[in-house]
């Protein structure tokens, strides 16, 4: 199996590195005689020196996905238009893919798996999402037999180490962003991590194989961390809680929905013990119940072990493909019931609230009587002592529509007393997370 | 492709339910048409009305066997003796093989897959360790490239189950057993469960899996669960740990040990938040760092997703071998350096002991001389308020060998007075557990 790759930066060095180092384990594990034959990167000089013998390095993409001698294209750049342009071309020219560019297949996954379908080839990108866990593949084979009813992950690093960050070690917002861009992990664009869109692009894909539905990011909600502050995170950990950039696919009653933004997560929870620049992801099933997956979200050998773990399974097996299977997202398009993609998020759930009272008598029965009169009732109630004439409030209620939230905050406001916000977030209580 | 099945039990039940209720679902994930074609079960009454049309029930599994009509044998006993006997049977006729029987494969897996290898017949088993969690096809596939370092995992939920009972609930051991057997997930037979074995069964298989080498039970060392005391576990929490029962496979220096035994898990480590009746396993990767699967362990429904699983991947693709390749434990045997199996454990690591004094002055300096003569730090010492004359001393050592602990014990009885006894757990300090 000849293997041609585009790309050379990080991703793609890590990799064309771990293939040398342990060249011994995936010839082990491999039938196929596997090689590399050509790189195609724009800093040529990067990868001199870097590559197997006999594997020519040029700057031209078009020489590797036209070069019939080659089996395989890694597509590495990172590069959307770019990769969609090679990785398109490459399989109409009959190559295989993997990729680890999650963003391409966010924004161009239909018309990439729908050409590779059509064509027989396989596009395999277990490299895109949470790399040092087997997201892709459990979802596509392990829960194969199972109805799934949700997905719920930590799956942008730079976004969890900040909170961290700033929950553990107190840091401000911005300081624990340089943090991350100095540590290396933060994407090259911070603001793609910061405000969930990153995240956003992971969940729809998942959401595409764990549920069997086009990717259409339009229909994928995403709010970031730039607006967490630390008073919230604290608050939220006095009552068992921490604050996590949630993202989620969640199947009920038939309505799909799938969403990223900051949520309160119990201190109990697996999700909670994701720490640091760490992924996590719980997937719920009709067999399976909750299965829980940790591990490192990116970083240059953990991507190489994803993308290497693809190349194996190119190698060793030959999939059978049915007519009408789109093997490639691991579902038939027509084989499951059209799921509605509902937007805005309409499911019940708990909400935390924090309103700043000034600090007279009948305030708190103020606020009280909002909530009953919405006919919303508290799971946590704490007051802080007040500083400076004022003290913050916050309230843990039962689940509760959105819309209900909607109605009651211009009215905790008025209570409150003008000028002073009330700051929600919703507290993620899906079985098993 | 034409499947049938041995056993009526639990697991075999639940997955022909899940069958029936998720075929849409299998259908949908498959190219082939899979039918079951007969069960055979020593109580044909149990399966009565609860196959598929056309699928034929009877009490002779040579009939299944020997049917040539069928292509995939699903063993489903739990019976070592007769599991072997039809699985060999089932291989020698050209069948692949998709079984959840742990024991069958820790005690008869070198000869079942050897035969399996030469006759190019597929035995999976994700079934047969952790059943929620696709451990197997991690290892097998997902984590193909890395040289692995360690499998670190908690195996058996029934001891799991008791632990967490005895430390959360205060309940005894005897009542903690009971109340699993009552909730359906201890084995029939409790002591393969307490004493460790069913987790040395696993743990052998994954060693297999991970480092390339033939499964031999007489190298794994394992220690059940009978002897824990509660004063340990409470002692062990007031120092920020659980009680375990771990069992893990650590590649070190080209050694490899392979064991089973209660240790104290670090309170902040994933493997610590796996409470109840649950699952968790560690692996450690050269590429992907560390990754953490989380999940159930038994269970029919649980059981019967990883089953269906296996029969899809049978469904869905051709595995190509390769001359030498043992494609079904993932590696060539040949392929990958021979690795000692150290036995007894000679690794050095901490200590947690426990050490009831008489309460009188100069005890703690005798212990403590003990400790310094034979040249073992402390990383933590607890001494409790004596009541009735005697006082607890809890230490947690740095990092040292058996054989120095061996030395050190009477040593230490000594120094406590006569009639003292000294208990001590191994702690868990393997890198991201």
């Amino acid at each position: 199996m000849r293997l041609g790759m585009l790309g050379f930066g990080n991703v793609a060095s890590a990799t064309m590195k771990a293939f040398l180092d342990n060249h011994h384990l995936v010839r082990a594990k491999t039938g196929a005689e596997i090689r590399f034959v050509r790189v195609a990167t724009r800093t040529p000089q990067r990868a001199a020196g870097r590559v197997p013998d006999g594997c020519e390095i040029g700057d031209n993409w078009r020489s590797v996905v036209d070069d019939p001698a080659i089996d395989v294209v890694l597509e590495l750049t990172g590069d959307v238009e770019l990769g969609r342009e090679a990785v398109l071309r490459a399989i109409a020219n009959g190559k295989h893919i993997v990729t680890a560019n999650k963003a391409l297949l966010a924004l161009h996954g239909d018309e990439i798996f729908r050409l590779a379908d059509e064509a027989d080839r396989h596009v395999l990108f277990e490299g895109a999402v949470a790399v040092s866990i087997p997201i892709v593949k459990t979802l596509k084979e392990s829960a194969a037999a199972n109805r799934l009813s949700s997905v719920v992950g930590i799956l942008n690093g730079t976004c969890n180490y900040v909170l961290s960050q700033m929950s553990e070690e107190c840091k401000e917002f911005a300081t624990a962003v340089a943090q991350a861009q100095e540590r290396g992990f933060a994407e090259a664009d911070p603001l793609l991590d910061i405000s969930g869109e990153d995240a956003a692009h992971k969940i729809a894909l998942l959401a595409a194989l764990a549920f069997g539905v086009p990717i259409d990011l339009r229909s994928v909600t995403f709010k970031g961390i730039q607006d967490v502050e630390r008073i919230d995170m604290a608050f939220a950990k006095r009552v068992g809680y921490q604050v996590k950039l949630i993202a989620r696919a969640v199947l009920d009653d038939g309505a799909l929905s799938v969403a990223v933004e900051p949520m309160l997560v119990p201190d109990g929870s697996m999700l909670a013990q994701v720490r640091g620049s760490m992924n996590g992801i719980a997937i719920r099933g009709d067999l399976l119940g909750t299965a829980f997956l940790y591990g490192s979200g990116a970083g240059g050998p953990q991507t190489a072990s994803a993308v290497l773990a693809d190349v194996i399974e190119l190698a060793n097996r030959t999939i059978v493909p049915a007519a009408g299977t789109t093997h490639n997202l691991g579902f038939k398009r027509s084989g499951i019931s059209p799921t509605a993609i509902r937007f805005p998020e309409q499911r019940e759930r708990p909400f935390y609230l924090r309103l700043r009272l000034d600090d007279r008598a009948g305030m708190l029965a103020q606020v009280t009587k909002v909530l009953a009169d919405c006919n919303v009732s508290v799971s946590v109630l704490l007051q802080d002592e007040a500083h400076e004439g004022q003290a913050d409030l916050v309230v843990i209620t039962h689940a509760m529509s959105s819309a209900r939230l909607a109605t009651m905050i211009p009215l905790l406001r008025e209570a409150a007393g003008a000028g002073h916000a009330v700051v929600t977030y919703p507290v993620l209580d899906e079985p098993g997370c």
